[in-house]
């Protein structure tokens, strides 16, 4: 990484111009790798971020696994690029996004994630307290799903060629041996599980674009993970596929699942939790909820035996108390598909989404 | 990551709009996770990363350490975020920058890297060619640095949102023991190395955005410099410090080193090696060529016994073939810094630029 701390810098040097305290906008100059970026790093992210690798000022984070990791098992790693649009929103904000979303990827794994890296593209002219803002709820994310941001690159665009802040992550994460859960790995016979109604985040961020034309209190789902899968592989260990259903939604998701395992997912409509607000915004918008977006949900697929069990999981945890059993996987006849059990008695196929209905939901 | 590759999709959908190959330029479709996604990874990405963990289709790539990095030594993790205008510019391209400067950044700590993880912020409206480009010629010069593009994903904002492409890289490394080279090791007593002509890279970009108002044949010095690392380590093994000299140029990466270890830091300018044509340009444009980026040099600190043989090393290698001995390091007196023995024999202060000379140099 590039931002280097300097934490005997002073402001005395002859080619300094206005000192860091006394900006309130992002200027190119803090894209520049030098005193400028020093200062924003040293006064914005590190009280944030408490990594002592960042505050060593290297380019670089040297880490050392866990004893554990150092015996068995498996690297994971997961990357992502957040554009969402606005980046605050009912229930959350980019930074909470970036962070839940790359510990979700790693999750999904069956991975415990360790570290992430932060890249920030920020527009010229943004505020240094929005800034602020994003950055303390990247740490509080990251606190609660008690992983280490140990690394971060500041890169500055001109107005007008970027969106206020875009923020790549990468998550690092360790997977215990024999820990096989990947969307591959779905059999008939299985049971399918979410954890939670869908649709939340999705809409949540329309409303915040003021594309609902009325109030809503729908907020967005973001939320890490981690804590939620760890509970439901120690009481259901044989989980085959654990995925979130973000962009594309539950319906792009399964197809996804489906594609890769090879064989065809029936859901029940009756049986998908969602929200009468959500539901309502859906209908008046046209939009099909199983292709909304979803930042704090997850599927789960495992052996039917077990369902039950990784069912009672989820409803101990706060961001499983909504899980339902929605579906079975069976054997594909000619080709893999998802189905729909429509609450009119019918069956249709449940496509993947072409091209976008959402555009910068994440 | 978000890029699911699905390798059995067709076309044949009923919600599919115009098929990937009769689609010439990037559209929102292509960012929203769903099939246009899954086409763009399959035909542009799948074919240069070359990597099984990409095309599983999962949003984690599950890797192994090689069997010396569970026995002992630490992980080296880096991050940047890769915003250089234009995207093309003689000597290199976004691509190979994102590559090769996060192959740097691990490299400076002593580490070997391993894996990258890539991810795109693309504009709509950008064409499918120049991103294949692109895509080739990353793979190139991760295949030159002997590292593995292991996961990806992909985002579209809309037209007038973002730059064309911008292209964050995360870099994971393996510090072999015993190696302690960071910018904190500096001592008095060192010598200063630097492997080549300084301020190509950023005269390069800007000759091409017609900045210099004639024609030139400065070419970018950005590559891959992990292989010209393990030949000095292998050569000197003591060194202290290395570090690429890229944003803020020699003098900037200079400063961050002299505060870091709390030195004194004194180079010869007759001793810096400069190409005619670059400083021909900094004299038109008034720039200093001490604070223009370089994307394929390093600064080599290590102790003076051991300068000549790294010196040697060096040009043993093309990236390393105009190496120079610049300067050595001293005890800070009241405060580190940096010094500059002048042609004409004077001694001046090379302070860390505050703002921005260059922006988007890479």
């Amino acid at each position: 990484m590039s931002n280097k701390n300097n934490s005997s810098l002073t402001f005395e040097g002859p080619s300094c111009p206005v000192p860091y305290q006394h900006q309130k906008k992002i200027i190119m100059g803090h894209g520049s790798g030098g005193r400028l970026t020093h200062e924003l790093v040293k006064n914005i992210f590190l009280p944030h971020f408490t990594s002592q690798a960042l505050a060593a000022g290297n380019d670089f984070a040297s880490v050392n696994l866990p004893a554990d990791a150092m015996l068995a098992g498996s690297l994971t790693i997961s990357t992502d690029a957040h554009i969402v649009h606005p980046i605050f929103f009912p229930g959350g904000d980019i930074g909470r996004l970036a962070i839940a979303g790359t510990v979700n990827d790693i999750s999904m794994s069956g991975g415990k994630p360790l570290y992430i890296t932060v890249s920030f593209i920020i527009e010229e002219g943004m505020t240094i307290e929005m800034l602020e803002r994003i950055a303390n709820s990247m740490k509080i994310t990251a606190e609660e799903a008690g992983v280490k941001i140990i690394a971060g690159d500041t890169k500055v665009a001109e107005r007008g060629k970027a969106d206020k802040i875009f923020i790549s992550t990468t998550g690092i994460g360790w997977i215990p041996p024999n820990r096989v859960i990947n969307g591959q790995s779905a059999q008939p016979g299985d049971a399918v599980l979410i954890s939670g109604t869908i649709g939340d985040h999705g809409i949540a961020v329309l409303a915040e674009r003021g594309k609902l034309g009325f109030q809503t209190k729908i907020k967005s789902d973001v939320a890490p993970l981690n804590n939620l899968v760890e509970i439901i592989i120690f009481k259901a260990p044989s989980v085959h596929v654990l995925r979130d259903p973000t962009r594309g939604g539950l319906a792009t998701t399964l197809n996804e699942i489906a594609t890769q395992s090879k064989v065809t997912i029936t859901i029940n409509e009756k049986d998908i939790p969602i929200k009468k607000e959500v539901q309502a915004a859906c209908e008046m918008l046209g939009f099909d909820p199983l292709y909304v977006a979803n930042e704090g949900k997850l599927i789960a697929i495992l052996p039917l035996e077990q369902a039950e069990i990784a069912l009672h999981a989820m409803h101990s945890h706060p961001y499983g108390r909504d899980a339902k059993i929605i579906g079975y996987v069976e054997k594909a006849d000619e080709r893999e598909r998802v189905l729909l059990k429509t609450i009119i008695g019918g069956t249709r196929i449940v496509d993947t989404l072409a091209g976008e209905m959402l555009p910068r939901i994440c």
